[in-house]
């Protein structure tokens, strides 16, 4: 049984690795899509793809979960109602999808494949909660895995949120 | 005497089709344009082009007007200040346009072309206000024609618009 | 019953519109694409959208049966294992699909849809042949219908085809 | 000595004008991006590529300044993670970069080009600004150069402005 | 250490499968990058990315060396100088590059990253070759390695490839 | 009086270089479009946008003509109908084109552009032959002019362009 997954992980939280390891309890494989991938260096999309799948790769190896994985980066389509056959075309066939998005799951059943809810800590969580907590001095560490934490303090991800918040208030 | 008309027609509604028939009356053909067809699923854009044809032709054959009119999807371009040269391009020939928008009428002079205003019930009837009332129990129905009506029901549109909604809530 | 046809149409010739006939006795409507609809003004692809649509016209309405048919333009999709999902998203809905094309036979089997072979005249009369034709004082009149004869020439195609193989030859 | 900046200059306004006198004190010659180049008749990006260049131009012919200049037009990329080295494959080389948008500074500085802050009167003067006073009858004029005002003053730019205005309300 | 080759992977055969264990007995992981993965269903490049990711696993599996493997799919880019740019982009951080492109090599050495001869079976065993194989009763399954083959006899790659060619030469 | 040429100027040599003395002798100012501005490290397009601007404004220099030309990149547009347009409105306003490309005069003068024909060297120096001799060895410097070649040279042209060659021969 393989599943797939869809996210942006801007960053890669713990809501998303409780999720995944939920999921890994119920397949044996799971398809992990870096959506937005083309993204990066912008306000809801400050990492690009390669980073995103360091991540991702650094949490799931700390857990022996990486080899259950495929994480696969996939753009954005300029016609979203042809994102699930795309999706579907870039990615190694799969048995079911889990999402909470209702777009998601009628794009993904028009396909003829199967959706469930994903029973998650992701509401909790937000990527959108930490990006801004990373600019404002909030605690964002307590919502990220450590490899996580220590990759993105390597590469400085506080002064590139920073720069791209005080972008933004210019424009 | 051939017009042209531009439109995204998310839905089509009875604004839409009296401004038709209006014109209809003084002009021989008609070419629609289905603006931002590569759109669909998104709030302002639920239905692809493929729903929106359908829509169209249903209440244009009801009158039998279908066979006076071109119905052509156009996608958007990057480069908005082509998109006039573009519609030229897709199209057959016509002699006017007609059109309450501002910058599509310097676009298409621009071109050459004639521009007339479009003396309608548009301004009443709005297809995003009909979009709202589809996911919060408004009277959408009162502003279609019945084929148009009948079809969204079939495709279940209300469900889809829902669906929408709820994804914005939640990003 | 409502079936759909794909061609380049450059030009729309009398083997096209055998077929299109022969397909309009076996059902009511017919859904013809006008594919690479982005591509114009080159060596194979020689007229615009806009012009194949005005050719296609101008043939089904000398027949009366124009009120038949859709004639919708669809861009090529850089995805080509896409192109089905991409056409059926651009179109009403239909029944079947006519293709003497192995690929887009299977690309329309995998969406889920019966695909016909089209025994037509289409095997005589060739497209590439006629745009040669056009170049190197051939009989290329002797195969297309009289309202496309007429509006090719009052196009000047003959020009236009001249001056592509001219380019083409220095480059 | 080369440097380059960028901007959007819709409008170029006498900020632009200052600061680019002063870095060809500093440097022999400048390149001139006009960023978002396929943008225009959009509410924040009136003008076209071509307009914004005779605009530059004209300004700087007039102070002799013309011929240290490269004035170069660069469509915006998908993958904004990849801009930097998009203009430096559209630009003859250069050796560092006048730029206050800390993003741009990151993305260059990773692509090991020297990035130094501009000191400018481009705070006080916005384009934003000039362009909402071209609507509303604010006194634009004394915030461009003189050619610029009167190659704006014929092409009409206030009838443009007030249609993009006018479009934008209605939607 | 971790290394990037690139590769079309239409299908991946022994002489990828030889290299890639090679080098993964010089460097820790390996990213395997899978070129041109926005084509399908065409001559050279009948396979989706989905597919071709399948491919790679299930050969990577059977010799337990998919944990030491990021296999990523990359869209080509409009602008070749910009390639190395957005593989760097699209990919988690890597230390060399096994190439034995030539102009693969000059765009990463452009980007400051070391590039090495891959010393391969590559020369032997040829993907092109293999396409043709399947289309004219030829061995090529004695060009891949057995989870491969198996996998591509389930989807039937015999019978699109036929179906390919078979498009090509009517065009 | 200002002009336009297009060129792709793969390299810019001694024919372009004639042609353009020869047109400012006969107008104030000229636009030079560098033509299929996306391309780079390609067979028939080897050089970058940015190079092939250095190299144009190094010849324009040693001749005092740079301050009567604007050098504007342009990238091809998917829709080749639409190329002329899309030059429009890239370039300030021009009054005339010289061209020997018939499609490219045609596709002015539906623009309402006024066309004429460039008497030049372009016949005798062709900068495919240049590309060709800088792999096999043949005397392409006699076809430049000096601050060409000398840029050339720096950037290792040669090595360039045999590692293009090479990789076209593997595939």
């Amino acid at each position: 049984m393989r599943a797939l997954i869809v996210g942006r992980f801007q960053p890669y939280h713990s809501g998303h690795h409780e999720a995944i390891k939920k999921i890994l309890k119920e397949v044996e494989e799971l398809i992990i899509v870096v959506g937005s991938s083309q993204n990066s260096f912008e306000l809801d999309d400050p990492f690009t793809a390669g980073e995103r799948i360091e991540m991702i790769s650094l949490a799931l190896k700390k857990e022996n979960l990486f080899d259950k994985c495929f994480i696969i980066p996939i753009d954005d389509i300029s016609q979203y109602g042809l994102w699930a056959s795309k999706v579907i075309s870039y990615t190694p066939e799969f048995d079911l999808v889990y999402t909470n998005n209702p777009i998601v799951k009628q794009l993904f059943e028009r396909e003829g494949i199967e959706v469930k809810k994903m029973i998650s800590h992701l509401k909790e969580i937000d990527s959108s909660k930490i990006r801004k907590m990373m600019t404002n001095g909030g605690k964002w560490k307590k919502l990220l895995s450590k490899p996580v934490i220590q990759y993105l303090e390597e590469m400085d991800c506080v002064k590139r949120m920073k720069a791209i918040i005080e972008k933004e208030k210019k424009e």
